[in-house]
């Protein structure tokens, strides 16, 4: 069963439950607007649902700082490079995202390259502020030292799932949003399917011969390994892993950040963030019409089932977070009273 | 059978008939050396085989210009927009990740984007350029107006096979190069086994449910669909969707070239070309080392199998080409006929 929340309270919650730890509050509302973006758009893997296995933990570890400033190591003006200092990743992503904004409006691309980040939430959310702001928006970002998915042919774990996420305005429809993880699924998909105690389908734990695993708990036995986009190597194994590569590289190489190959522990601490942003208005005029008529052409492609419109990645998250602004955020029971646990006026639709 | 020619001899004979074609001598040699590269690295299907199916008749139908100029229609330090005025692709992507390497020693980040542009050849090569200057570079390209595969539940073919490449330096060894379309395979893969009478592995083709095709002429005929990166929907077809259509909106979308879902015509003509480069080193002490040490630790991972190590893309294509320019470039017998069909004074090894 599940409680419908309406989306201002669930927001002023959270928001509320970040600023007793400290957290200043432009820095808490923006973290808790990322936080309730999974549940909006129905990417509950990475919303509220990690409110208190993974965000409240890193404060409680200091692993987290609620009220550090992040520090600019060096600034070229088209790309800067700085420090985000164990601040929730949740709000230093889209601090990036703005400052990557502002600068493409100057020099028609702009980079922040951030070290010492924390787990950033929905890539996707951050990315989306670039394309609220008429622009193409990038983010990606490393699992720290995290070590989940090995290299094809690997026996140990040697990559996180690295997630990548683009925005690209579309007029008046939804904004064009991939998030993706550059492995066939996140870890929060398998361990979602074991809490459930059902299968996963062939293609996403494979053993180490390849053969499928649909048994989800097999992952966190060690017995089932997460597979890169692609699945087999026949069909694009290298082509995912190489993703999860241009992921690493962009995102903690460029600044510096943990990554798993060479980290002493396996853990997402100094996450490597990387927000690139391109102003097309910058260089050239029509890019909001062009951008609004390509997506409408894509949804207006003859579908196989008339039933079944064409779509592009976002414009669902983006219609399912319309509705749920109006009426409400719809919430498990158990996930409710968890919250309620924490945030005992918390209040659920008349 | 194969023939072994030479690579210095190869690559005489192609900036040859460049130059007879009336490309300036520079600009012939740099697209020579872009076309033999997938010969070079055994990316076979994107080297000289084209040469007289692909980039010849672009010159004999006028759709090429041999020596016009790239227009520069915007600059704005770390980024620029150009028309390619429909130069050699295997050029002007060449030229893109140069100009915008100047851009990004000076801003730390650079972009050139261009529209007009023809056929780029192995976007690999193009990106790699970056990587020999101690950089990371990007190469995105469509296809133009060119549809080739369908959205996940479309009717009709929407996007190109949109390749994307990335390269970053690697210390001594060869440089991290991942050059990969965003369908599965790209259709030279599909065209390859057709010519050569073989079936296809299932993943690649499918009809309009969803089975798979293991007839590599059903392609041509209409009768099977090219799938995206990540196969059926429940392993990640969106995820292959979404950056075919980051492709697009990179390379396309940002300068304003043709796109397949607003083109009147299915051809690939004003294609749209994205050069990205990060000059890490603008920004930080430490980044080749860095780099050095993360894929030396990739290498040095356990291998499922001792006798397989483990390796990351570009380096099986570096060791090979490495090989070949000492040794000499295998070419199949009829490729080689054919080749000395327009330079008769092509010779292969002793």
């Amino acid at each position: 069963m599940t409680v419908l929340v309406p989306y201002p309270t669930l927001l002023d919650t959270v928001t509320g439950v970040f600023r007793a730890r400290g957290v200043p509050p432009d820095r808490a509302a923006t973290a808790a607007e990322a936080l309730c973006h999974g549940d909006l758009t129905g990417t509950s893997t990475h919303g509220l649902v990690n409110l208190t296995r993974l965000y409240l933990p890193l404060f409680d570890s200091g692993r987290a700082e609620a009220a550090a400033d992040m520090a600019v190591l060096a600034d070229r003006g088209a790309s800067v490079l700085a420090d985000a200092r164990r601040t929730l990743g949740l709000w230093s992503a889209s601090q990036a995202v703005e400052l990557a904004s502002a600068r493409a409006a100057r020099y028609g691309v702009g980079v922040v390259a951030l070290r010492g980040a924390t787990h950033i939430g929905c890539a996707g959310y951050h990315a989306a502020r670039a394309a609220a702001h008429g622009m193409v928006g990038l983010v990606a970002s490393n699992c720290g030292g995290q070590r989940i998915a090995p290299a094809p042919g690997g026996r140990e774990p040697l990559l996180g799932t690295n997630p990548l996420a683009v925005a690209c305005p579309a007029g008046d429809r939804p904004p064009f949003v991939l998030d993706m993880s550059t492995t066939v699924v996140p870890t929060g998909r398998v361990r979602a399917a074991a809490r459930a105690g059902e299968p996963i389908p062939p293609g996403w734990l494979a053993d180490e011969d390849g053969t499928p695993v649909t048994d989800p708990t097999a992952f966190d036995r060690g017995d089932g390994r997460l597979l890169w986009l692609g699945g087999a190597p026949e069909t694009g194994a290298y082509k995912g892993f190489g993703l999860g590569l241009l992921v690493e590289v962009l995102a903690a190489l460029v600044p510096g950040a943990a990554t798993g190959p060479l980290s002493s522990v396996s853990r997402d601490d100094d996450i490597g963030v990387m927000a690139l942003v391109f102003a097309p208005s910058a260089l050239r005029s029509g890019f909001g019409a062009d951008a609004a008529a390509l997506f409408s052409a894509i949804t207006g492609t003859p579908p196989l089932d008339p039933r079944r419109p064409v779509t592009y990645p976002g414009w669902r998250e983006g219609e399912r977070a319309r509705w749920r602004r109006v009426h409400g955020v719809p919430l498990p029971d158990d996930l409710y009273e968890e919250l309620r646990g924490i945030a005992p006026g918390l209040q659920a639709v008349g």
